[in-house]
């Protein structure tokens, strides 16, 4: 699931389920355990960043339409805690933004210490959509992914762990998941037009992808592709990643900076 | 619970449950239920808000400390899928912050179309700890409580729904509940010194609150005082009052802006 060097997207099986043995049914218990264990890591680590712990966690998530991005949002990040989670979706750039390079409106959403950081896309729109659409010049993609290399190295340096995913699923999945759409009233406005136009350069994305995994999977920042056909599969993956992040950390509970018997008998005189 | 003309603060019984029979082994399933109908409310508000709806909703949290503002963000606010909601913590002001008028940082945090903005306190610690600290002048404080009307009406007249709520704890609950935090090593964080400094001025802030219900409690955007003694009392109320909101705009599902039997041939033949 790690991209490795040699790693291949066409050779990725979206329908597999990496290191999880159980099935469906057991997939909700399996997830609102891991919500606990996350609740837990994320409270002690915003706790650490309130006595002057520097690190922060950013997910990054990127995927065709209908992968589930959404659902790992609501799912995996909501099962946290709102107060430690900053959460951002970039959409087309507005004027504002296109007037500066494409890495400022990005920088500005990165997490504060103690926080996760969520990104429901990203800057690899820059050199996804902006290669497949041929938004930009060559030279000038060669040149963002030089960039976003060094970016992200420095938000690595001061201490973020940063976590990528690109949610993998089949061209067929994604047909059955926009036909559901079509279907029912009450998804009609998850539905665009735009979503079908897209969806007819898919092996260009697909190959789009493939050369962000090449150049962008670093040590420090790598890429995980996560099979989504199953979306309670992508969710328990994407949660264990987070957890991990967490793990690595080693948050623990602060030592308090004042005398606790002290302010035992201040309270019990107040 | 509503704050009508008339109402005083010291006659409201912050261990009462108004409008709600069920005891606590009750509330957690109504708790449960709440957040599917405040969720199915929500996607449709976010929804409608993609096809041109203007509406949206802001959560005022105030409360002296312990009150369980935290619990509410958690369980309540937490319910609701995190990419419909914008939380802000307000803090004491930095630098950049007090060279601006005090409502400079407020505006930059007000919820857009179509989400659910949840001020974890807010604007109004400029007229409570300002004056029970005496930060400000009175007649500072009093331009200020006139420009938090008119600020309050200018967002109503834009669409807002605000909803301002104080959760209301007893000077007794308070000192169990830091108590406690000092009694629990992974609660220690959580507890400042300072707290017992704040405690000791509890007269003046209650004080402090009746000025504010006095001065701001308006037609269009009211205040709820929400006995809070009983945690699970004040989640299920402060959950009813988004509910509420979010009725009373009743949110539809959009009708689509394309064809739908044309989009369903499209996706067939791609």
């Amino acid at each position: 699931m790690r991209v490795e060097p040699g790693f291949l997207l066409a050779d990725a099986d979206p329908d597999a389920t990496p290191g999880y043995a159980g099935r469906k049914r057991d997939a909700v218990g399996a997830l609102a355990e891991g919500a606990e264990v996350l609740a837990t890591l994320q409270e002690k680590f915003f706790a650490d960043s309130t006595v002057g712990g520097t690190r922060s966690v950013l997910l990054v998530l990127q995927a065709m339409d209908t992968a589930g991005k959404g659902g790992i949002v609501k799912h995996v990040v909501g099962a946290v805690d709102p107060g430690g989670v900053h959460l951002h979706a970039f959409k087309a750039p507005t004027e504002e933004e296109l007037a500066h390079d494409f890495l400022w409106r990005v920088h500005r959403e990165v997490p504060r210490a103690g926080q996760i950081g969520v990104f429901d896309r990203s800057h690899y729109e820059d050199v996804l959509i902006g290669s497949v659409r041929k938004l930009a010049p060559d030279d000038v993609i060669a040149q963002r992914f030089h960039d976003i290399v060094a970016f992200e190295e420095e938000l690595v340096a001061n201490g973020t762990v940063i976590v990528k995913v690109m949610l993998h699923i089949s061209s067929d999945e994604q047909k059955e998941r926009l036909a559901a759409r079509l279907e029912r009233p009450d998804k009609h406005w998850k539905y665009n037009p735009g979503d079908v136009t897209e969806r007819l350069l898919w092996n260009d994305y697909q190959a789009a992808y493939q050369r962000v995994f090449d150049e962008t999977s670093t040590t420090d920042a790598p890429w995980y592709v996560v099979p989504a056909n199953r979306k309670w599969y992508a969710r328990l993956a994407v949660q264990h990643l987070l957890i991990d992040a967490l793990q690595s950390i080693d948050p623990q509970w602060p030592k308090p900076e004042y005398d606790v018997e002290h302010e035992k008998a201040r309270l019990a005189a107040s």
